[in-house]
């Protein structure tokens, strides 16, 4: 592509929402220009990094057996009346009428219409099993749009479908597809880890996460410093117990407590670490789905006990309630009318809700708790003894130190570390929730109707493709990964108004072109540092310099976007230096050389 | 792809609604499946045959300096009212409400979103031209979709847009559009004609469509005979006039004509063939678009004289009158309201509403009229002496046999022929409707702002693909233009039992595929009836069937598709011969051979 014949305009100024890096240079870079928010048109670069990603997706997936198919953007309200979900998913799900009267929505996912494709053609086990994908645009309803391709509104997403005769047989699927999706992340050159994560209402049992790192990402994760193991922190574990106290249990009694109405406070007027406190927070139980039976009606409160310095995990708290959503904290008056006492002088003794306790305290002895009577606490508090425990479980959040499970099991100290990630890819073990629901059965050998055993997996594409750059980017623009950059090579052309200097390049763009790489040629009538600076900010893994005064020598200049380690090469020997970079550059083999100035000793006159 | 590895699964009979041939074709293909009225999911080998359209598509755009990108399915109405086409476009333009209480529609076309994109980045001369394309699914709320992909809801278009500095430039991208779309349509290997074209109501002057001939189409083309010339019905100019006539205007007398209320029965009583009398026919020229002033306060009604025999042509008269939509006939009652006369015996004689005449009559002289009194008539009447004309104009449809105006022009002797003809593309020179409505300027050389000279450019992506098997079939399934099919290579594994069997239809399965071809293969434990059958159906190029009776002799069987004739090659020459077959059949060069018979001779058992 040469720029002077086309549409690329480049920004000194990124718009003023964008937040984070990725966003703020795919918009300098002319890569996606908002429409509306978190609706983009996609630039050709933008587009060509696409194109990329989906091929690396298609060709590991086809060279799995899975098939390409095409749903449509619009569904009618039907097929997701079927499943509830017309109801369930809520706002999210854009409705409408067409012309017609006839309920419709645009498709956010489609496990309704691509279990309704499958039904209408599986009769027998001999018609499974089924693993069937499409590249797609979808729209939900972000009520917040941000960051870009991020978190849009319409966006661009590979969603797969498979259908076992049997779990067993799912589960053959689900491990098929993480191999692919393993081959698929690889291939991009990215960073990225596989975590535990939690299902979630989509249904399902069993499910893991693809998460890029990036300090934006959205996603906060625990990995260990020694093992594979990373998960999500909604689901991490969080093992370190204390030791089981070996002293008596001393007789409880009631102590004045005014004006600490924190656990901050409380531990530095009594001299205890926080992490020897007790606090107990109180969530609803009820979330709504019942309708007859509403919060506002019977609030199901819960009460939950944890060190001091902990906070509670409310997506593990909701699976211990068997809850489909993370359960909402009570409100102050709420906590007054369930304990008789505000926030901060609550406590387990005396209630008559159910109380969790968090497995990291299951053996603390005379601790602290609030009285249920303002300004008042309990010391010398027993489990057992003064209040009937529910259920002990892990209701925490992990933290950076915790034990791995996978090392502790195994008899290795790894420890978690903290990271930000961007969810670009996940697999689902679905069950049969979506096919017993719509009916979609099949003939067992022995004649027996049974429901189609399903997963999904989904890789959202136009988010990975931001995410690469919110990964892999420095102060100057983007620093492309190999697998998806939309050119190769960035050739700036220094003295575009010398003919022998445009003969060159052309003659260098079309031999890089010949040997398969896609090339990219800045032949503008630009000064040199506007082009270096585009350069930078457009990030394509290598620049060539070709000019006047660098031919008159015989040379171009090579340039890899990563290290900026600037090397002269000979003219006559430019692609194949070209094709030996690229080469190291994909085995990501680029040494990390010291930058060196790079710049106009090719040419430039400016 | 291996048959007993996929999803797919052919039908005995086509779905209810399915009426033409290319519908049933596709839906028993498995290619398509209906979701909702005008909406489908298209299978694996209908995605296969959509993207080899679209790679021909950008590989001849891509070439003459276009560029794609992707554009958003959802656009804000702000963009759609700035050009008034938010209430112009009627409900075929599906509009709803966000969660936020935004209005949005689906986009049905992308001149509002394209020329938003252009002029947030074009400032001056020197930033064009531009030629941008997308390919990319739309939504026409049709309000009876029909026909399958021909005329759905939801469909994949290709569109491009042209900005350009002036008419001359602009005419120039016009021309390079059309040629790319001649390569494209060539690429495909169908029969189409480029036809004349009315602009319609999206602006702009010059207009061609591309036809794919089919008895199915939708449109109704005018061809000549000789040369190149063809046009849609709707604008084909109607060139054969009456000679003058050279007696002299007899006096004007009324006659009765009690229960003479048709052509044809005043043509009977009389004796005078229909072609000799002038019937006159009423529309109302206020189609609505003025709130202030609509058909129900003023009609507007016009009279048009034609001759008995002739048709109105409303896109014709639409374009005579300057209106933007074609104009309704009026209602008995309003003909009554505005003659006198219910339709039948009426005429222009008295009249005080515009007479418009077709020039076909031109020359007619002493001719009959209905008399503006029931069950009267007039003879004698004389252009000129008894009424006035407004204008005189081609206002009827042409017909088979018309000159075609081209010869005309030439001095040759061509005529029209009819055909049908789907509309697979069109062209369009826009001038400066939308940038003019929208800002989109440029600063001249002279620093003068000027709005940007558009075209817009459609291929209906999907609409051909169903457009190429209604044109290429036969009654035992479709016969794929080698353009577009979804595999060259159709192999029937006749006996898959047999292991050495399996052996070879593997080894030349591998064979051919990395030769180049893309090989389906029927590996299935079907009888080879059931096979042949689904191969006519799904019509690949050639098919191969591989069996163990004729491995025995050293022999695979191929067949082209479209001659069925059958040609034993040795079983190690195969691929070689399926390689020459396939280009003969690229080429256009396949020896109309008579069918011999077909079938299970190399080695079927049932």
């Amino acid at each position: 592509m040469r720029w002077s014949k086309s549409h690329l305009f480049t920004l000194k100024d990124a718009p003023n929402d964008a937040e984070i890096p990725s966003h703020k240079l795919m918009a300098r870079a002319g890569m996606i220009k908002k429409v509306a928010p978190g609706i983009y048109t996609y630039g050709n670069l933008a587009l060509r990094a696409l194109r990329k990603f989906e091929n690396i997706i298609r060709q590991e997936l086809d060279k799995r057996g899975c098939q390409e198919v095409l749903m449509p953007m619009v569904h009618p309200a039907e097929l997701w009346q079927e499943t509830n979900r017309w109801k369930e998913m809520g706002d999210g799900l854009l409705k409408f009428k067409n012309r017609n009267g006839h309920d419709f929505c645009l498709g956010a996912t489609h496990e309704e219409v691509i279990t309704d494709y499958v039904r209408k053609d599986v009769k027998s086990y001999r018609d499974l099993p089924a693993n069937l994908y499409q590249i797609q645009t979808k729209y939900r309803d972000e009520i917040r749009p941000r960051f870009g391709l991020m978190r849009g509104r319409e966006f661009i997403m590979k969603d797969a479908y498979s259908f076992d005769t049997d779990e067993k047989a799912a589960l053959v699927s689900y491990d098929l597809m993480y191999d692919a999706y393993k081959a698929i992340f690889d291939r991009l050159g990215l960073e990225y880890r596989i975590v535990e994560a939690d299902a979630g209402n989509i249904g399902g049992s069993k499910t893991n996460e693809f998460q890029v790192l990036a300090d934006a990402g959205e996603d906060h994760l625990m990995v260990c410093d020694t093992c594979d193991f990373a998960a999500n922190i909604e689901v991490a574990p969080a093992l370190i117990k204390t030791e089981k106290a070996t002293g008596a249990a001393l007789p409880m009694e009631a102590f004045p407590t005014p004006n600490l109405k924190s656990i901050g406070s409380l531990s530095k007027s009594l001299g205890i670490p926080e992490n020897k406190l007790v606090k107990t927070m109180f969530f609803s139980a009820n979330d709504g789905t019942d309708a007859a039976n509403p919060p506002s009606k019977d609030l199901k409160a819960v009460a939950i006990c944890l060190a001091g310095d902990d906070e509670v995990n409310p997506v593990k708290l909701k699976n211990v309630l068997g809850m489909s959503n993370p359960p909402l904290m009570l409100t102050d008056e709420e906590v007054k009318k369930t304990t008789g006492a505000w926030p901060g002088s609550c406590g387990p003794v005396g209630l008559t809700i159910p109380v969790y306790f968090d497995s990291a305290i299951e053996g603390f002895q005379n601790f602290i708790v609030g009285a249920n009577r303002d300004a008042e606490h309990l010391k010398n508090v027993n489990i057992g003894r003064d209040f009937k425990v529910t259920k002990f479980a892990d209701l925490r959040m992990a933290k950076p130190g915790h034990s791995c499970p996978s090392c502790q099991a195994a008899g290795r100290k790894g420890v978690y570390k903290s990271y930000r990630g961007i969810e670009v890819g996940h697999v689902f073990y679905l069950g049969t929730k979506y096919s017993k629901s719509m009916g979609a059965t099949y003939l067992t050998q022995e004649g027996q109707p049974l429901p189609i055993e399903m997963g999904c997996y989904g890789i959202g594409v136009s988010r990975t493709v931001q995410a690469a750059i919110e990964q892999s980017h420095d102060a100057d623009g983007i620093v492309w990964p190999h697998g998806i950059t939309p050119f190769d090579v960035h050739m700036v052309v220094l003295d575009p108004d010398q003919e022998e200097v445009r003969q060159s390049a052309e003659v260098l763009y079309r031999e890089l072109q010949t040997r398969g790489l896609d090339v990219f040629m800045d032949d503008r009538a630009e000064r040199p540092g506007v082009k270096f600076k585009d350069a930078d900010l457009l990030g394509f893994p290598i620049r060539v310099n070709i000019g006047g005064r660098g031919l008159k020598e015989g040379i171009v200049e090579m340039i890899p976007r990563k290290t900026k380690a600037m090397e002269k090469v000979k003219a006559e020997e430019a692609t194949e230096k070209v094709l030996e970079l690229m080469q190291l550059i994909r085995a990501g083999k680029l040494p990390a050389a010291p930058a060196k100035t790079t710049g106009a000793a090719a040419g430039a006159k400016a």
